[in-house]
Parts: C-alpha cells; structure tokens; sequence
C-alpha cells in the first residue's frame, strides 16, 4: 500500500468520514480562509467560532426537523458520560426509569443509572443473545417511569430499532450513538425527547456528543435537585449554548462540516435510502449463501452494523486478513462476540459495499 | 490579509501551535502514512492509535521528570469538569479541602468544591484585585485538610506563581491549565501530588484535559466511597489507560506531536529559559514606559499572560485595533477586566514578541 492511499474502513467507529470533508480540513489546516490562525488555535470566543457553532446548531435543527421547543447541545465524554446525565438530571428520588436492554450499550446504560436511583428493565433480549430488539408490545413499562430509554441501534449485536416506539406516557431517551441521521427521526409530539450521540461513527470524530433535549426536560432537570456537577447539568450547556467553558473546538468544526455535506446531498431522506441500499446489497449476498450467515434476526437488522458468522472460527480469522489485504479494513467483529462486522454509516461509500460483496464471493468460491 | 496569511495570535486560549506541527497535522490529514485512513477516522482499539496514546503517555511522563508510582490521564470537559472531578475524588465526608484562591478559575474551583464538601480559604488575594499571589508564609492551611487546591499561573490577572509551595502535609493539587509545561515541574517528594490542565493553551487543541496523578491519591479515591459517574472516577481512566470508552483520539494525537516537538526543541529547560526572555522582553517595555503600566506586582508576574493597562480606555481600544490590523491579533484583556493582554504561551514565537514590543513603542510616539 502506498502511503497515502485510502482503505475502505468497515470500523465500528470511529469511522469513515467524507472525503471532502476531509479535503477541506486538509486545504484550510494551516489558516482558516482570511482568518490568518488554524481552526485549532481560534479562540472560543472570537466571531469565527461563533459562526461554526451556530451553523453546526443550525444544521442539526434543519436535519432532525427539530421543533422550537427543542436544543442541540455539545459535551464531552461520549456515550457513556451520558449514561451518568441522564439519570442524575432526570432521575428524582423516588421514581423510577425503565431500560429496553438490546445489547451490551444498552446493558451498561441501565448499570449506569442504577448508581443514581431505581431501574426497571422494560424488555431484555439478552436471553436471545440479543439477536434482535423487542416488539413494541413486549414491553413492560412502569406506570410513572420518569423516561424509557432505549439503544437505537446496537453495533456489536447488528441490530437496529425499525421504529422507534411511540409516546408510552414519558420521556423517551434514545441512545443513538451509532445511526444518529442515518435516517429520518421523529421529535415533538410522541416522539423523542431526548437523543445523544457520540459524534464518531455518523457524525464527525471523536471527542464531542451531540445531545438534542426538549425543554420540558430540562424543567425536569431542575426539579431533581441533586447537587450535581456544574460540567453534568444539561442547563449548563443549554443556557450558555454549550460554551460554558472551552468546548471541543475542533471536532465542532468537524460537525459543521459534516452536517453541511449531509445538507447538500439531499439531507436525511437520500442517506436513509442510500444507507438502504447500501445494507440491502450486504443482506442479500448473505441470504442469497448458506457459506455466509447474519446474526441479528431479519426484522431487527441493522443498516449500520452487519453481522456474519462463517462455518468457522479459522475460515473468519482468514476472512478478516484477506480482506483486509485486499483494502477491505476493520471487519473483525466485536471481542465480545467475534465473528465479522462490515460497519457501514452514513460516509461509507456505496462502491466500498460492492466490492466487499464481490469479495465475499472470491472468498466463499475459494473456501466454501 | 491574504487567504492563507498567519498572524501573530496573542489570544489567551485555544492559542497558538507550533507551526510543523500544524503542518504535520495537515500533511497527514487525509491518511496517516501507510495506514489508509485520517487519524480522524482510526479505531481507538487499532495498533495506530495504540502507539500514539503511549507515545503522549510516554513523552509527558519524560517532559514531567514523572517518577513511577505517578500516571498520566487523558479526561474531556476541560478544567472546569477537573473543579468538581477533584473533590468528588478526594474530599470524603467530614474533611476540609483548602483553596487558595488567587484569580477567577482559583475561586470557580473553590465554589464547585463546596457543592461537595467543605472548603476552607487557606489564602485569598481578591482584596488587591488579585495582583499577586500569596507568599507560603501567608497560607493559613487546614490541619488535617484533605489536600489543598492551586492555580499555577492566572489568565486573567497575569500572575504566577515563582514557586509552587513545598509540600504541606497533605496532597498538593495544581490546575496548570494555562502553564503546564512551560518551566520545569516538580512531582514526588515535596511535590505536585495532581496537576491537571485542559491542553488549549500550552499542549494541543481544546477537547483534551491531562491528568498528572499519584498512586497514593487514586487510592484515596477508592476510599472516599461516593457513587460517582463512571466518566468522573479517575480511576477509571487509570485502569483502562484513558480507554474505557472512546477517548478524542484527533486531540491526544495533536498532544502526542506537540509534546514531541517540545522533546526536539531541548524539553522544559529550554522553553522555560525561551519563555523568561520572551516575558522579560515584554515587561522590560512597560517598566522603560510611563504610558504601559502592567497590572501585576513584579514578584507574581507571570510569564504566560502580560497584563497591560494605557493611560484610558479609549486608548486601549485603539492599541487592539490597530495592532490586530498589524497583524497582531487577541490582544484585548478579559471582558471582566479590560486592558491589554498578550498571552505568550509555549508555541508563541520570540519574532512575535519582537514585533509588538515594536508596535508598542511606535504607539506609544504617535499616541503619548
């Protein structure tokens, strides 16, 4: 491989970006146009930034379809930071959450929260192993949960939330960490109240989350009243419209870009059919082989993460090395459950998908 | 100005890079050499990343002169999230924590303290409107205070501490957000028992903070027994070396080559002998001037933020002006104070401060 040459990257995220994306942090790195400093070194504070920001706000609103009742707010510490927020800002003493557990996030979500108050488990898929996320019937929700939260798409497991389930009496939170605008989302009335997302797998790199929060919540919030710390509170973000304190600069700028190339190419409704297509292609050459075998169950798969399993360990061990020779990188599945992972977010290019699959055939006729 | 024109940054943070950094950066940016992807992009589990995050871990613990029983973190949400990690950590129930309060994030750390626990003022500078920092001898410290808390050096205020005071018989913890690095540290015996500094001003981008923490203070950690946030435990970052979730991969790679270049450019000694002539230079012109005055006393000033005021404020507002038009761009003081403010930091070239002592003489001819 050349050194500057460019792989396919199936990983799980971080992820793939755009490449003109990419080309325009590249060109503008040293000096942003007319601003005479790189992107890294702008103050917070200056006009510039001000500018990034407010278009990245902007962009987010315009995709989600954001109602005006609702903020898009950036902090740190991932998915996980947020396990923690949710429950210490909208868990009072005395009630209870109830988690849908369809994976190993959604488990940790549910771990996360029970430091903080009561939790009740809506609806596990564990016994199944998780090869699929629950109907909306299954559920048990309690009768005065202060929120449902649920895992829209579970990246080790393949699986994916075909719909999210309407307004059951509270506050749905969704973790959508991995397929945040993959596809058209439902906010306002009986729709999410509350949705984060690590930005590296569909979004941008790593190092911001992007949390979208109605307004009833954060009244919620403040009537919790636990001392929290001032960097955990959702008001401290959505009051002083996330500049608080010094933000994550950088993967912002990363965010607006990313936004506005979504923007531009026809916005959620063409990545939803593109991501359609993208794992329709992956399905059929898995369904169409006895060689190759999907994990998740038919009605839960995932457009992000698709799972195979191979006759054997070995025959995958091989898979992975193979293709990965052949430019095709990061389809070891996860170490929890092995197997092979093709991650195919919003960024990843349809040609990538065709050639795995024409790869998949090479492989199957050579070992099947 | 032309497109890609650098100027000189003086702005207090996020601030200047070193520029083959930044070229390195953008060299890079599309694909890492050999690797096929942006180091936007890589698996924070894959060998590269891997390699990056024990080459910063390496070098900081080599810059520091860190003995062995001391780690280095990489957390998010800046020193501000540090103001309540550090008591939530290491404050149990029924202890006192001693604050020195010497500037605005000094009193910020000791307010986010007390919604923790209790907070004694070993020392406060506030009624001399934080001109100087206190001397050892006027620390009123606490007998059995669970650690006491300093600010090394005061953006705002321009004022620094010579000396870090010797050990108190209790743990010392130090936000060296806006010096880290830039003089030579003392950790172990009589020493900083945890430094952190959010990297925007001497290390790298916004959206990184480093953790410089003792074994002995993890496990006192253990022992405070509070229900903490997993994300807000420093041990959690100790046990997984900073990945138990994703880490800003982008930010610790851009810490990874600035450190790097600071090893190249002679370590600490040398930016520290570099960052002497460049404040001197600086402190000279107002001390040779009646029209400059600088804010701080002499024995506090500090090396990374010259504060100035000019004889009005109309005058202040013209020096700003027409020196950004220079090309010397941030040199307004903080919006709570006013006045001038060049911030110097690590990265900052000697050619820079050469040319503004220049526009200040010229200034001072057409303005005195």
């Amino acid at each position: 491989m050349s050194e500057t040459h460019r792989v396919f990257n199936f990983g799980a995220g971080p992820a793939t970006l755009p490449e003109p994306v990419l080309a325009q942090i590249q060109r503008d790195l040293l000096t942003l146009p007319g601003v005479g400093m790189s992107v890294l070194e702008i103050s917070h504070r200056s006009p510039t930034f001000t500018e990034i920001i407010e278009t990245t706000r902007t962009n987010i609103k315009k995709l989600a379809g954001l109602p005006d009742d609702y903020h898009a707010l950036f902090t740190t510490g991932g998915a996980t930071q947020q396990f923690a927020m949710v429950p210490m800002n909208l868990l009072a003493p005395g009630r209870t959450a109830d988690y849908i557990v369809t994976g190993s996030w959604a488990k940790k979500a549910a771990q996360e929260a029970e430091r903080f108050g009561s939790v009740h488990i809506a609806a596990s898929t564990e016994t199944e192993e998780f090869t699929r996320v629950p109907e909306q019937s299954e559920l048990t929700l309690s009768p005065d949960a202060a929120y449902v939260h649920l895992t829209s798409n579970n990246t080790i497991f393949g699986t994916q939330w075909g719909q999210i389930p309407k307004q059951r009496g509270c506050f749905l939170i969704v973790d959508a960490s991995s397929d945040i605008f993959s596809r058209t989302l439902h906010f306002g009335e009986d729709g999410i109240d509350l949705l984060y997302a690590g930005a590296q797998k569909n979004l941008g790199p790593a190092g911001v989350t992007v949390v979208i929060v109605r307004d009833e919540l954060l009244q919620q919030a403040a009537e919790v009243d636990r001392m929290l710390p001032t960097m955990l509170q959702y008001s401290t973000y959505a009051k002083s419209g996330s500049l608080h304190n010094t933000p994550p600069v950088f993967a912002i700028y990363v965010l607006s870009l990313v936004t506005q190339w979504i923007l531009e190419n026809g916005g959620l409704e063409a990545l939803e059919q593109q991501n359609k297509r993208k794992a329709q292609k992956l399905y059929n050459a898995i369904d169409c082989s006895d060689f190759y075998q999907g994990t998740a169950q038919p009605q839960s798969r995932s457009r992000m993460n698709v799972t195979i399993r191979l006759p054997n360990e070995d025959l995958e061990t091989r898979f992975v090395s193979e293709a990965a020779s052949a430019g095709l990188v990061g389809l070891k599945g996860h170490r929890s459950v092995g197997g092979i992972r093709a991650s195919i977010y919003n960024a990843f290019p349809e040609l990538g998908v065709a050639v795995l699959v024409e790869f998949m055939r090479e492989f199957e006729r050579m070992n099947g």
